[in-house]
């Protein structure tokens, strides 16, 4: 356990209280205050320089991705983002048209969902820029997709394609918010997440909150372009598909539902979202612990996302 | 107009949606979220090491100010807080133990007013400790309190005794929640907010909001002791008066109410809160800017609340 998993720990002992009905430990904390049909779902994410960006980024990139993030996790339980404060915390002698920049890539993304931002705070942070993101949202109370329903039997799919996000798509990717509500308004989505730590982390995430073990298909694994340039440019580069396994940051939902409903699932998803892809990739299993399976058998994946196959 | 204040304008002209009630410039934003009788109240605040807190503050007091801020925040609104985030920036190498009495002082607070903490996040923030809350609150429709309400004729009250928090205050004082509370239950209160600016700053606040001026009496300001102390150890500190205008982070109630209330609600005052003075300070005019008067008469207050009085 590291200094940030201590930490984490001593967040899920604070105090809760009855309105409380998901704390910390899945995408966004889920409140009930009295909303008839809908409970409230609130989350923050930190955007640091140097940690989540680096000079190679536009303003408007990062004010993309400092809300972005948010509206991500959002999406991870087939809510509606409603609101966002934003907290800057900037060095001394900062660039203002720099700052305007970062609000005209945030507002953008705001806009584009309905969501206000209705206030936050300007600061001092020596050294580097600090932007923290306070998103609220609403979710139907029979909607909202936990970490925590995968069941034994279940098809694991994901959105998009995986890995090599560092390329640019950290920067610009597209919160799946209508997608996420598409699919907990038609499906029984029993688990969902978004694809922040890389795939076989943030399935971990699911297998633990779920109880449950999982095997993935290697062939099935969509793997990005920018994954397979990356090895084709540097051969020292990750295997593609350890890109796409371990890479994080690539903003893509990653869900579960009962196997007998992937077929009429993937058929209607391709109508609805004909220009985004979805993949089953692997199932369920009341066998603990992560596995991925090629022609050669299923290996175990290591936590560092290496997969160790036998050389043909 | 400083960079701070131009970011608090662009802040200000971003998107907007029909849900929300207050946007960016009152201490919460106020939302309506399909809750029948209630609106939500949604806020940030930043605490930064060598901002906020020095070397001199133990961890519990600066997971109290961390906290507390927001708090007092939502007793500006008299609101009620249920819900906090908390995003922790470490530099690399933090200390976990002086973490974890950080979150002790967090949730001892939380606690004594069952505001659960419903998560959060960990990042590094190198140079500095960087905390950032988000807090979720609720407040009766016909109860929730706006800075605008002011109107000429009012009496201006404040709570406790202002001035020289820095002696320790800042770190360890209590949200003015109950009273809040207790005042918009049983008061018509036209406007308030907390004193975290000062005195006189958080006064003009008041006025801009609400398109009115004020005149203080000088005798009736409440000066703390550690501002009359600070002034008897170092006489080139400020005069205590001054201290009392414009020091900040009092976090105490500055609010406004129909004069012909005042007998009334200050005679009711001591009997519920005997151990926190009240104050009646001034009213509030229809000319514009703030002056305040002493046996002399009444002299503008300048922007830096310094008060210009005659010499006797």
């Amino acid at each position: 356990m590291n200094e940030f998993e201590l930490i984490a720990r001593l967040a899920g002992a604070a105090p809760t209280n009855a309105s409380t009905i998901v704390g910390p430990g899945d995408d966004c904390a889920v409140i009930d205050l009295q909303a008839p049909d809908q409970y409230l779902l609130f989350k923050t994410d930190a955007t640091v320089e140097g940690v989540h960006f680096t000079d190679a980024a536009t303003p408007e990139e990062i004010g993309h991705k400092a809300l972005g993030r948010c509206l991500s996790d959002v999406a991870a339980m087939a809510g509606t983002p409603t609101h966002a404060l934003v907290t800057l915390g900037l060095p001394e002698g900062f660039d203002v048209g720099f700052v305007e920049k970062i609000y005209h890539g945030m507002s953008a993304l705001a806009l584009r969902y309905q969501v206000a931002i209705v206030g936050g705070e300007t600061t001092l942070n020596p050294g580097q820029m600090f932007i923290s993101v306070a998103v609220l949202g609403t979710v139907p109370k029979g909607k909202c997709v936990l970490r925590s329903g995968a069941k034994v039997g279940d098809a694991i799919f994901v959105t998009g394609e995986l890995g090599g996000s560092l390329a640019g798509k950290h920067l610009n990717f597209e919160p799946r918010l209508k997608e996420a509500q598409w699919l907990a308004a038609n499906y029984s989505i029993h688990a969902m997440i978004d694809v922040s730590d890389g795939l076989a982390g943030d399935l971990r995430h699911i297998l633990k909150s779920s109880g449950v073990g999982a095997e993935l298909l290697s062939s099935a694994i969509p793997i990005s372009r920018a994954a397979r340039l990356g090895k084709q440019r540097d051969r020292s580069a990750k295997p593609p598909l350890e890109s796409a396994l371990t890479d994080g940051e690539d903003f893509e939902l990653l869900f579960t539902a009962a196997s007998h409903e992937a077929v009429s699932l993937l058929d209607a998803w391709k109508k609805q979202f004909p220009d985004l892809p979805l993949g089953c990739i692997g199932r369920i299993t009341a066998e603990s612990g992560l596995r991925i399976r090629d022609k050669k058998g299923a290996q175990p994946l290591a936590a560092d996302g290496y997969v160790h196959f036998q050389k043909s």
